[in-house]
């Protein structure tokens, strides 16, 4: 049972990936070329294993698109599988008496060129141990503090997208999950929110795997739809030199944020995970004036 | 005893701060207005307090330059008094059974225009509990990874500067600080260092206050001495496209040292120092492409 599980996850993630690098080259090819520099991007693959290669401990495939919409997106796909530390796996469910585990899951993370276009973040993922459960969610950044308000348009139909998802699925609490991506997404040494929110879920378990499965699939769905919808409607809207200027400032709260709270980025980082893959979400540039 | 020890600290580092600044602004001035646009940069300096201003916990002087040459550097001072929380109190000597502390110091981090010549970070201090003892360092980050290599001048000038200033004081241990400084800056998720070192002590207290005072006293001007020695050797060479863009990838690194490692960074942002100061450390302009 556990393997067509973890085989089903998989399959999906990989799945997912493509349809959104796909659907992101689309968006890349309809930029309009007045405003959008160059040749539209396409993503570039990189397979990667995880560890020395003396065991099987799996790995991931790396999508990178450096374009001229989408200034640097990263869709990275992993599926993984060993032993946690003696320390760790006393925090992770399940995994206290045997320490072995299988992880696979998607991220993503967008950095657009034009300043009034969000930047976003998508993630889902299935974990196994002796329990298993899925995790994820999806937020919105707005980089322009116009735009950085519950009222804007964008926070609107992300925040409906995420809200609808959650009510077709009746172990998806959403009130709850939204909660939680506010509390998790919050920069305590400047008491700011990243963005406007979205959804954040973990150790999600109803008992009903096929339900949870469908659950996080529609996350992932329709993460795509809303935000293609939100580039679509913003990329025709040309931008001022200082709109960009406060983009690549606020930007700086991005990086603020992976390094000193993200826990997937300062747990990867400090564990040995693939150091080129984490920082990949790292914006393409910034500034600290 | 301890009240003019303290008043003599913090009458050195305010000192140094003024010299420093001093300094660096005479350097702006003779900036070659071939390669550095503008009029050259004076410092801004800003008084803070700490805590809600209900009781005297000290506060700082924060000096900001953005510059033609110097493009962002900060150098501040602060004397700061309170009791550390009960966690912290037991790491610190000196404060487990009374939690009272006293602080002073100097910090100073610089990036230049010119990705020829080094980023430079210095900092010293006196710190008083029960027992009480001097820390500090300075290092030397070339932004160019041809620069990066023991074997350039400005690593073996400023080396060679540490060196002598460490020869002057007996209880100074240069191969000890040298290493010290090494093990520190090192970027531990990228098996990195992160410039060509310099030294770095702490927790220094060796019976002879006066000697341990000069000692410090030292550190921030030989650190001058060297560093203003390399800007000018370096300030009148161009720069390449390329070499800026090196440069803006390479202070990419300072961030993930300061957000990941830096203790100083860390424990101030986790609880409640000063953000603004904290963070004007960080490069005005960095690339993650």
């Amino acid at each position: 049972m556990t393997e067509i599980k973890k085989q089903k996850a998989g399959e999906w993630f990989a799945t997912l990936q493509l349809q959104i690098c796909n659907e992101f080259e689309q968006l890349e090819r309809e930029a309009n070329s007045g405003y959008y520099i160059g040749d539209p991007g396409t993503f570039e693959f990189e397979n990667w294993k995880r560890g020395d290669g003396t065991e099987n401990l799996g790995g991931g495939r790396a999508g990178m698109m450096r374009g001229r919409l989408f200034e640097k997106v990263g869709v990275h796909t992993s599926v993984v599988q060993g032993e946690f530390t003696k320390d760790f796996a006393g925090q992770i469910p399940g995994a206290d008496k045997d320490p072995r585990f299988w992880a696979a899951g998607i991220s993503l993370i967008a950095h657009m060129k034009n300043p009034r276009i969000p930047a976003v973040h998508m993630n889902t993922r299935y974990i196994v141990t002796t329990k298993d459960w899925f995790g994820g969610g999806a937020d919105l950044t707005p980089t322009l503090s116009a735009q950085r308000v519950q009222s804007n348009p964008d926070a609107i139909a992300f925040h409906k997208a995420m809200k609808e998802t959650c009510a077709k699925h009746p172990a998806a609490d959403y009130k709850a999950f939204k909660n939680w991506c506010d509390d998790y997404f919050h920069l305590a040494h400047r008491d700011e929110p990243r963005g406007i929110g979205g959804i954040f879920y973990d150790r999600h378990n109803s008992g009903d795997w096929e339900a949870d499965f469908a659950f996080t699939k529609d996350v992932g769905l329709s993460f795509l739809d809303v935000y293609t919808k939100i580039v679509r409607s913003r990329m025709n809207e040309n931008w001022s030199k200082e709109e960009r200027e406060e983009q690549l400032v606020l930007r700086g709260r991005y990086v603020e944020f992976n390094l000193l709270y993200d826990r997937g980025t300062t747990f990867g980082l400090k564990t040995g995970g693939n150091v080129k893959t984490i920082l990949s979400s790292m914006p393409p540039m910034v500034k600290w004036p």
